[in-house]
């Protein structure tokens, strides 16, 4: 055994073992007794505990001293490996354990705030979760910039300062985008109740027209959509509203895209550091173009339309046009998870500026209503009626999530650059999705994203596969034709 | 922080931990995707690699050699941790790993060569297993009795000598109650086909008048019924069979048995050494109490009856005798596990003696059908007609699991015990189960069994309960009676 050997070994069952947590985490979401939550707890600490000794495990360490990388893989597993035992080490034990006490009673804290729309409940518990999170932020840093510290656990290798001049150069034409549609008539939105066994046998056909292999996942309902695990075992989750089918489709899509990645990933990387998505941005550039570029083009939506008639007769829209409006309807609205393309950004762009804020200490955490106040009547033109629609409407930062929103905009800039490669590969992409036919699409993401893992950096992941440096304009550039046409602007 | 306090820290934690392995072992018979079973062969073996390093830790020694017990609670404890601790470290690993590594193939192949109704294909996977049990035993017997040694996991401080004596005692009279029903006009069987919704609904409703706490547990639909996890995350699953209604509602309440146990411990013992079911055959005396004494009983399938119309509408039976009779026929079969209560027993009974001979020697592995089929015809009056009724029936040889068998039988005979004493205590107990009311009976068995856990030992806490030491006798008198009853015997 040589030391990248003995590494490798220690990560496969490190690795296997992230997995049974993960599983941990969809039972609690999905299958769990509501009464098994107190035990539940202390059996995800105990499995934390397992990890977090395991990732400090000072052999890694040895190992790594006398590891050498023979390829490109062997390279790839190293960094992600030394990556994250440096990341493990650097956090003091007493810390990171006080950050999981902490931001488990903060959901709860947060939750209730929210339901009683009181912003004052929040702040002392919020004050202590930025106060840790800088905390551990500076021990990443060791001197460096501390958001840029807590924003690599999601993004390895960007900086808030790229990030920055990326997104400055989004929000103006977003915002005249978005006043510019504003000042259309508003297109029809669906009617009607909408069965939700029709509505969960359309998304699993659906998930299997983009490729989700259900011979290794499966669907089930709860209260967020979300995706998790890896390799042969990737689940998701969806949700039905009666009278918006839309949610459980799309929202379906938009795991399908996570899952696809997880699921294509090399089958030789299985278990291995690089055996996953390389990035949050990454997973998200996925997720949204399958969502988005994909699933909501007016191409797609035309023989969506036709399967929706089939599943639940008279929809109240006829024509594939106005149906495709009706997918991309661009309203007003507080609630950045119900938001449209066009806004969507705007919403995450006002929170890195925030959050950087909280983090850097420019902005008090006292402070925090008014300044999101301002920011939302500036880039959307209406105030903020209640905090669970302002401030409170995220759990993010309840749990300590500070440098995980920008992810979600890089992921759309991402999904912007690949759909404009993957629309010059494949120029008679209309005619496929016009057909339903999704195989062209998700296989060139497969073959060109998806299935290298995180054998290369996260921005390296998009440029190999775009064969150009990834920027803001395709996604300006796609947003701006799409909805020009759809808005008659 | 005393030594004790050290330990129950740890055992606390592994106790958590052992849930989770067991979670995951619940999510592969219900809910992986069938894709996913090599990786999850990964992570099962990484999670017992954890719970073995833990279970071996050398601490445990240091802490045990100075531990002082306060309490009765403390003293349970510490006989559990310590019996473990034992065990874990008798057993080399590289013969713990190697026992794994044969089993987990070896269910495959028992499997196929069932399929294929081929002894001679299973005898030499059947001789590895039994030769690496033989070897695990006198490692954990230190020259005492090695099929004592394998007993001992499942049923802590069990004799087969003792067992051998009850179950002798045993035998003579179910031949012989076995042969006068024989010769007595068989029951009329259900006919018709029974909505599988309608039986589901109808289980889910008898698991609740049984005490099963849904808030604390689920049902879910499995290959095999079974019971999983503790405390406050106990699940059961079921299986439907058109035909066959019976199959689905009693091997639930059977499972709901078992998990009531794992329930109603003392919520002070949780995930604590004592805080689950004291051994195998305890269990096993609490699925079949509530299974056959309860909801085999005359007055309760009275009750069931119009239960089973109001769900089924007419089920070809409307006479309550005649209704009893047919949720207690005894019919030939070569089945174990679609036995009835008087035949039963003497399916274990031959396969204790036949693993006992296989473990000392005194049987060869290739003798073992003509074994079996000779004991067979001796005790059930016809001939094996071929492996798959046969040697080849059960799982249990494959996956190593000699000195499990007995504990069935064991159970029954604890069962009959506590029925006796259930019946002194509650005279009132046949007007209680003819209105569908267990409310009494299984509060009795909650307050004098399952609520004490592991506190006491297996044989220790049944005479508790019963007030007098456990024997076979209330089992035959109870079984003669009923059937005398029944078939007019």
């Amino acid at each position: 055994m040589t030391a990248y050997d003995d590494l490798m070994a220690h990560a496969r069952e490190t690795e296997a073992l992230a997995q049974v947590a993960g599983r941990l985490g969809w039972d609690q979401e999905t299958m769990m007794p509501r009464g098994a939550a107190a035990q539940r707890g202390e059996e995800s600490a105990a499995m934390e505990g397992v990890l977090h000794a395991r990732r400090t495990d000072p052999r890694i360490g040895d190992w790594l001293e006398r590891a050498e990388a023979p390829d490109d893989v062997a390279a790839a597993n190293l960094r992600e490996i030394r990556r994250a035992y440096a990341r493990a080490n650097k956090v003091p034990a007493s810390l990171a354990a006080e950050i999981a006490r902490v931001t488990s009673v903060a959901q709860g804290t947060w939750a209730q705030a929210r339901a009683d729309e009181d912003v004052a409940a929040f702040l002392p518990t919020l004050a202590r979760v930025v106060a840790l999170r800088q905390e551990e932020g500076q021990a990443l840093a060791g001197g460096g910039d501390v958001y840029d510290a807590l924003l690599d656990d999601y993004e390895p290798g960007a900086k808030a300062a790229e990030l920055d001049a990326m997104f400055g150069a989004l929000r103006p034409r977003l915002v005249s985008l978005r006043e510019a549609i504003r000042e259309r008539p508003q297109p029809e939105a669906l009617s009607g109740k909408f069965d939700e066994a029709a509505q969960l046998a359309l998304t699993r056909e659906l998930a299997e027209i983009f490729g989700y292999d259900m011979a290794r996942g499966r669907i089930d309902k709860a209260v967020h959509p979300f995706c998790s695990g890896s390799g042969n075992d990737v689940r998701v989750t969806t949700r039905t509203d009666p009278a918006d089918p839309f949610n459980c489709l799309y929202s379906t899509i938009h795991e399908v895209g996570h899952a696809s990645y997880e699921q294509n990933v090399d089958p030789d990387y299985l278990l291995t550091p690089i055996g996953r998505g390389v990035s949050m941005g990454v997973h998200e550039s996925q997720s949204r173009i399958y969502e988005n570029q994909l699933a909501r083009s007016p191409a797609f939506a035309g023989w969506l339309l036709g399967r929706m008639r089939d599943a639940f007769g008279d929809i109240g829209i006829t024509d594939p046009m106005e149906f495709a409006r009706a997918v991309n309807r661009v309203s007003d609205g507080y609630i950045r998870t119900e938001s449209d393309e066009v806004q969507y950004n705007l919403h995450v762009l006002m929170r890195f500026d925030l959050e950087r804020a909280l983090i850097s200490g420019d902005l008090a955490v006292e402070d925090l209503e008014a300044a999101w106040n301002d920011r939302f009547a500036a880039d959307f033109g209406f105030a903020v009626d209640r905090p669970s629609n302002g401030c409170l409407q995220d759990v993010h930062w309840s749990v300590g999530l500070m440098g995980y929103f920008p992810t979600y905009s890089l992921g759309n800039v991402y999904a912007g650059c690949l759909h404009e490669a993957l629309r010059k590969a494949r120029p008679g992409l209309d005619d496929e999705l016009a057909r339903g036919d999704l195989s062209g699409a998700t296989g060139w993401l497969r073959e060109n994203v998806q299935r290298h893992g995180a054998l290369r950096g996260p921005r390296e992941t998009v440029q190999a596969a775009c064969g150009f440096a990834p920027s803001e304009a395709p996604l300006l550039d796609y947003l701006e034709a799409k909805f020009g046409t759809l808005y008659d602007l």
